[in-house]
């Protein structure tokens, strides 16, 4: 197993996780729980594959996706109490789960010789639409539109693996030194309360 | 003319009617009304296309879809006050569209040698997004998260279906047997007001 | 390059300012503003490719529609209190974009062989969806469905269009007719403040 696709199954799991979290706070059953875990943990890399034309989309040829997803939901019901209290962990293993989906899909998009540009664009997609899709169903405004400074974390990183790429750093390496430095940027933007400047009318 | 794509049509027109009368209930105008059922009768088999990589997807390449749907908006508007007393019938039609979408998207999910469990997801995915959509584009939190279990009748009708065909059933049967399951299994459930636990904080 | 391509980049960069001010108006922040921007103005597009089964997507394989909608976001953060004034110019380059990237759709679609009345579904989805794409994620019921009359004046639009292609008009006279015939039939329902019937309970 690649270091690339194990930090692919946390990141789903993690982010399966996320979902139902969102689903148990606006009281949904449990199939709106797993189904929200569900669409949130795969939403992103979905519309990712959709838009790059790339068929099968990645979870519907591998099964490990849907039983990490279940186990994620299961988890979650089950240990909810403890769930919340390890806050801290989770916006780790969530800020790990974004830095990988944003690489996977930069690397799906320069594979299919994309402009760079672009694939940034569709790095960003692979990480935040699942949490776009998640808080449009669950009938939020998406969080990542308001507080959150997490999608310029994944442009930052994204500039900063391809500039690694084009230096041809090795790709394990290239993946932990730009996952690590996703997570720095978004610790530092929380704790000096960086945010982006808002449009009024 | 094959019975499941009779059937599939009959749901297309039952899931048309039920989107128009969504939209009636927020005010929407003509053209809204049209386009809210248009998007819940065909939105789950576009998204299970979509996903399965199976284009042209169904509705774009046969008229009839388009004309199904046009007259369901159309009997709406001209007859709403009838249609709302023969909720029980409307319900029955829904139900039994419900379970045509959940095996057509098996079956298709089948043909293109997906696991199982992935065809049944792709099944839930035909029979239940067309309902989600509308719902988000009304603005409302998807119903089946909420109040009905049929998403379990999906999945339980599903699982029938499977193993009667593993067991080579003939394929007409085994879509009658498992419609009329499916449809028992959700009137058992209103019947005795059974529904899945609420996660709660 | 063709008038068609120059008109539809006009309307991505409308579109893309029609996306920031929406944002700005619920308080999004600097990337969720760029974030509507960019999904309004390829939203509709992206859809109808995925739907036709046209990979890849147009805006993945050309630069241009990035670069447009970059420079919409920026000229709307930069100009707002001037934009806002120009709202009956803004509002003729936004009718300009729906008339554009109807057409754009029906050709797409009748060049894969598409049924004619399909479309001019198609080409009314590039019109909307973005545009009902950004009022799902900007939590409103999408406003075509209520108050604006511009869907029909799609589909006027369309069925003109394929008359005088099936005229054997020649196609930039076609788009010029069609585009003017779309643009007076919507100031004409504003100024006598025609609307759709509603369905009512």
């Amino acid at each position: 197993m690649s270091v690339i696709y194990a930090l692919d199954l946390i990141g789903t799991f993690v982010f399966a996780i996320s979902g139902t979290l969102s689903a148990a706070n606006k009281k949904l059953d449990l199939f709106g729980a797993f189904f929200t875990g569900f669409i949130t943990a795969i939403g992103g890399g979905t519309l990712r594959d959709l838009i790059l034309g790339n068929f099968p989309v990645a979870w519907i040829s591998d099964l490990n996706y849907l039983l990490v997803i279940t186990l994620g939901v299961i988890v979650t019901f089950l240990f909810k109490g403890m769930i919340m209290q390890l806050k801290k962990t989770l916006f780790l293993f969530d800020t790990i789960g974004i830095g990988v989906f944003t690489i996977i899909g930069i690397e799906k998009a320069i594979s299919l010789s994309i402009h760079p540009a672009l694939a940034i664009i569709m790095g960003l997609f692979s990480a935040v639409m699942g949490g776009v899709i998640r808080d449009t169903l669950c009938n939020d405004i998406p969080l990542i539109f308001r507080k959150e400074i997490y999608a310029v974390a994944c442009i930052v990183g994204g500039l900063l693996f391809l500039f690694l790429k084009y230096l041809q750093v090795d790709s394990t390496v290239n993946l932990f030194v730009t996952v690590i430095c996703i997570i720095v940027f978004r610790l530092v933007c929380i704790r000096y309360k960086l945010s982006l400047p808002v449009l009024k009318y």
